[in-house]
């Protein structure tokens, strides 16, 4: 189409092992059931704390998607 | 699954009883429809006014909810 | 007329009661003044502690009402 | 419904023409699946450039729709 | 006077036709009441949509005017 | 002293009633160990969500109180 | 009363001298139209610049007064 | 490159006619001496009144580019 | 230590005299308790109003310094 | 206790290897000290430059703690 | 030319003295290598502490200037 | 000079394998052409989605620098 629409939905990912993997974490999930993916923005990074450290990443952000003919919004 | 991946919702609840009613109104209406909601944050506090009163209080808010294995995003 | 200009102001509600009541408070009093209310937006929530309690809520709103023909901005 | 419930979505429409044009593809393209649609906000006006001019304004936008008894969310 | 004083005022315009004439409607409007305006600055852009397109824009400026001797605040 | 300097801490305190008795709920557990509070301000609104209902009420504030002469920063 | 009630407006001094002169001007001026000013507060500190130097200070602030019995809006 | 980077610049375009005139006359004086501009965000929406219209629209856009191997940053 | 960890504090430091001065006695009065303050930031700027002049400045910044080894935080 | 009470503290953790070492050496410092830590949220990412590249990150998070009965403020 | 194009520039200027001066300062600098410039606006206002002073403003301004016809963007 | 005024350049560095990574690639091709870069901050973070994982990342810094005496600004 000429003039494309894009979506965006907005996903929190987590990973005990870095703020990059939590976001891949996102990414891969959202792969299972949205298509043309595009593009992401972080929007917050937060965590859980296990006592001395950071047990569990978890990063939020805002995906856009190319809207297609047969999408339903 | 080890990490889990939340989903954000954004919902706008009214109600002419109180701020509070309206958020539990928006949490209400989405409880039939998605599972597994965790939490929410309020981002907007608007209201309709009736010559002299807030007659419908409408608060915006996120719902943050886990997607399960056989979610559509 | 068919394309209506809003103006905005800005007060500050006050009650020893409840945030909603603070908003109620601004609105009515604007009420003796102000024709054709609208809407409102809340913009801050304070108070005053009195020793350990809120004494005093204090919620900033904005108010949207018509701008009539035969007003003054 | 006495209490009505609004959901948001947000999109971001394109247009060679103009600002204005490119929130109405995103509003066009959302009708085909997204009844009762209310309202919107503009939340970002980007564009891509060719060379010496912008060749597709990209205006992201909010959309408010009413949650109707048989919508899913 | 040496030292100019300027007050704002918010005001929403709307028009059925384009964000640009939703904002001249508003300056037009205070332009009756106000004088000596100097500047706008756009702070909300919003519509209403009627079933697939923006039935009316409604843009929110904010108002820059020098206050004069003889004005009230 | 002429010049009263004001430290401002962040708490968040919660309730299964209201978000108003979450806010008391926090000033009144600071009560135990800050003398002098003055003021609030709510920064944050946010919640847990049991099944469908807000279960607790989160709400984040920050307190001012004057810095005595004897007290620790 | 009881519960007051605030109105803030918001109005910006300039001074060729300091962004605290610019202030002070802007509240001198206020003071002949606007009785039972409180507080302000500073919204936004801008310049004219002439050639090598400031030469205004444009001090954009609120002022919060208590909106009086006979007070109109 | 296989890591391009990109360097961001902030003008401010302005037009009598429209606020997307104002953006392209922007990008159009910037052509003159910036290669490889690839995209567009406007920051800030702003207007000269003329008594009673806009006389000038004043917006301002940031502009990004390819740093190439041969730019001074 | 090779990472060094700082805390940030928030006061709020007032003055009959200026911006700058009442940053300086939140400054002064800090260091009564505080060691290794680094840096500070502004985070509002208001001010108690006294019928035409500010009779008070009220600056609350952010205060940055070095966690020691035998630091409380 | 059924209404539990959280207080916040803001530090800037650094570190010479990333992002995520410079928030993790925040937590591990903030352990020594401080009980029943909970979450964190990332507010700033910061570095110092060493000619090239990153010497040193520096991240300020925001850490939630359980406030206990037997704790000061 | 009838549609002034301006760029903005952001620089730190640092002082012993006060807030206005480290503006100034930067503002001295800038002259130097920038002409026409026309204002500017406070974006940061920071300062390094010496012990229980402030014994460096550091204040962040964002400069706006015509671009001329031989400028260099 | 006892007063340095430092200018800050916003960029946007890329990579494929992490945030860490985009940054420093951003920093090391400033390096070619700017001297005396001090220090960083983090002011966005995206990335573009291959398919199921985040192909590029994009990270925008705003990089301060002090201003030479032979510096152009």
């Amino acid at each position: 189409m000429s003039n494309p629409v894009y979506k965006m939905i907005e996903l929190t990912g987590t990973s005990p092992v870095s703020i990059d993997d939590a976001v891949q974490n996102a990414i891969k999930r959202a792969a299972k059931t949205v298509r043309e993916m595009k593009w992401l923005e972080v929007v917050e990074i937060r965590g859980r704390i296990d006592e001395d450290h950071v047990g569990q990443w978890q990063v939020t952000v805002k995906i856009g998607f190319t809207v297609l003919d047969d999408d339903e919004d």
